[in-house]
């Protein structure tokens, strides 16, 4: 029986990057990671594996840094977990003792059992698996119509590739009045429709799938709760993860009510030596601080860092508790974001708040050659003026503005600093220094809470 | 004899970011700006007037924004100060009265006297008059053979605009070993040398001007001290900028050694009731606590919020003393930037530090359409891993990357913290999140602390 000091189960963002920085920072230690499938996947490049890029190939993500750092990989599929003797057994029936065992096994897509028919063929799921991903690849190329099912980021990321095919007819049914409702406000979400719509995706909002309708077991296409039918060779269902805790439920670990593992601040769950990071452990909201399944790559590698120099003591404080999503995508050439807590987000967990608005274009003179419209939003806390959130949506810039706009948020920046706030800017690369929307929007939030 | 609260002098970003957001704080107080000329530019976008727009008319910029909040213009110019009766006189023999009084006057290229030949037809300058610049560049368009002298950030963005019109032969000429040497560290002004050489400039580093050569007071060209002589109808001078500050010497109030206005935090000069902002007025180095002089719009835009807000009293506290610089720049599509203290800048301030490093390409995964390699430095001071400067290189992204780094300086944010910042990344945006370049420069860092 093998001994490392450190085992990891799951090869994903978070189990890499903390074998990773774990490694690099203890360097006399044996880091194992066990993971299921050979291949990875960047998770969030799925989405263009459709259309983008030329399939799974140009998508792949493997432990190479973790292996380049000094660590040892096994593919095999962890089986039982013996906490007494801290020692676990794999479906390759080889036993292994750890001193710190660290589970990172992610999330599963969720299966949608409530629907007539989901069990079809055709029926198919955004699973991060290389070789699933590889082959729903080849049958959606052969398919003629697709609908897809739930407009949250990866159901519109997907609906939005497989419509760049001229020959495809792709629909998307959201059960909300819009989609991406849970990430940004009614604004924005009415501009991604838009946005959506344009590119010629067949949007069904406000729609529910009553049926996938199928002949001899294979999917035909589906009937929806308005009485429409839409033909389909291949449905996906995007309607959400589960994080994958079977594991840490069968050595009692607690599990929380979103499914993911209990952990604390550094990623330790109920159990001594026993971690739990990325998608499959809870997530706690960074303004609200309450319980929240935020399952982002990004958040799970700022998890895994800490988790990383952290394992045999707490070398590094945790100085952003708590986890801010932070989102952003690109359809159609437009790109939304948001960060923290948006209106009615805020309004739910009853948090007051004053918004500043300010929309302009991302260039200067607006002249300028290549320009996007620019709208950006700031949820603030009228009695300190702190900063919990902010919306935008605009050119390619978007995609690090929103990253300015999140480190305000994490060092409690208020509007009055952002006055203040000294930004570089450039005729081909920002609005103006006269006009930069976090500082006009942090003014009229000012001019808010001073009435 | 009209009476004004207050009265605004000059009627660039500054006098106009002065005057609204003192308007709109003190509705019931009568704003002036007067200004000698009737039309204003967009600084920054100068540079462009000479390709990439059609000319000044796409980049005007007036002071509609601060008539449309109730102040009044003047276009006239202000000869005499009295400050004992708080009055003033101008040009067009109009007399007025005010309660307080902004210099803003703006700086001036400097005249290159020690240059023989600097007084020839032809040798022309990058100053912020519509007029000029609009009668520059039909001179431009008819130029065959343009030298442009100094490799900041104004004469090479000028030269690149230039030299994209294929008939022309642009040459530029950087007494120092590179150009830009003042903003970025060497391997990044080496980058920048190479992509100004792509862009069909012909680049003249470590080398002066001896002579402006002419015939019956026209430029003919230029001579060099390595001897070569480059043939020129037209001269351009950017090698920098001097404080307008002779109406405030002759009231007597108090000028630093680079002859700009001394003011405190809230933009006070030495004598009651007269502030001064802008170019005209000192900057003290965010990192260094020295003077400085740094003329960029954004940080006088910072500068006009904090005066707006406190003309009557100081209301707003500046929570971000002193001015930070942050430059951005995009040569023939690659985009330089930089933040706060540089490698130079530190060394020469006496002031310990460590750098963190980062390459990687802009969007993942690498194998995505239309990625830019993205280099990113991080200074770091070592005793307490707090962040006092950056630099980077890479696509359009770079223009709102720096300011992350930009808001991290002026929050004081620790490497130790930056290893946990919660990013937003998406494929087509921006890095992957295990390889988000600020976060991988800041664990480089603080390996090296760790030694």
């Amino acid at each position: 029986m093998k001994n490392y000091d450190v085992i990891i189960i799951g090869g994903g963002p978070s189990g890499i990057i903390t074998g990773v920085t774990g490694k690099k920072q203890n360097q006399e230690k044996s880091f194992l990671i066990i993971k299921e499938e050979e291949k990875g996947l960047v998770p969030c490049g799925i989405p263009y594996v459709f259309h983008d890029l030329e399939g799974v190939v140009q998508n792949a993500m493997g432990p190479k840094p973790f292996i380049d750092a000094g660590g040892e990989v096994l593919i095999d599929k962890v089986i039982e977990i013996n906490t007494t003797q801290k020692t676990l057994k794999t479906d390759g029936k080889k036993t292994f003792q750890y001193g710190k065992l660290v589970i990172a096994t992610g999330s599963t897509p969720t299966i949608p059992k409530f629907i007539k028919g989901y069990d079809l063929d055709g029926v198919e799921y955004i699973k991060k698996s290389y070789d699933y991903i590889d082959l729903l690849r080849q049958k959606t190329d052969k398919a003629k119509n697709i609908v897809v099912i739930g407009g949250g980021f990866i159901g519109v990321e997907v609906a939005e590739q497989l419509a760049k095919f001229k020959d495809k007819k792709v629909s998307l049914v959201e059960m909300g009045n819009f989609c991406l409702y849970r990430a940004f406000s009614k604004e924005v979400v009415e501009k991604a429709d838009k946005v959506i719509k344009d590119a010629n995706v067949n949007l069904y909002t406000n729609n529910k799938i009553e049926e996938i309708l199928g002949e001899n077991r294979k999917v035909t296409g589906v009937k929806l709760t308005s009485g429409e039918k839409l033909d389909a060779e291949i449905v996906i269902a995007a309607i959400g993860y589960k994080p994958n805790s079977e594991l840490a439920k069968n050595i009692g670990l607690e599990i929380n009510s979103n499914d993911a593992i209990r952990c604390d601040n550094y990623l330790r769950t109920t159990q001594k030596d026993i971690f739990a990071v990325g998608d499959c452990s809870q997530t706690i909201g960074f303004v609200t601080g309450r319980t929240d399944n935020i399952m982002l790559a990004s958040t799970a590698t700022a998890e895994a860092r800490i988790l990383g120099y952290n394992l045999f003591g707490i070398k590094l404080l945790r100085n952003f508790v708590g986890t801010l999503s932070v989102f952003s995508t690109e359809i159609n050439g437009v790109v939304f974001a948001s960060a923290g807590a948006i209106e009615q987000s805020a309004k739910y967990a009853n948090i007051d708040y004053v918004v500043g608005k300010f929309t302009d274009v991302d260039r200067h003179p607006a002249t300028i050659a290549d320009t996007s419209t620019l709208m950006v939003k700031l949820i603030v806390s009228p009695c300190t003026g702190t900063i919990i959130g902010g919306e935008m949506y605009g050119g390619k810039s978007v995609g690090e503005l929103i990253n300015v706009v999140g480190l305000a948020i994490q060092k409690e920046v208020t509007v009055y600093e952002l006055v203040s706030y000294q930004i570089g800017t450039h005729p081909l690369l920002t609005t103006a220094p006269t006009k930069y929307p976090l500082i006009k929007a942090a003014e009229m939030a000012i001019s808010k809470i001073q009435k």
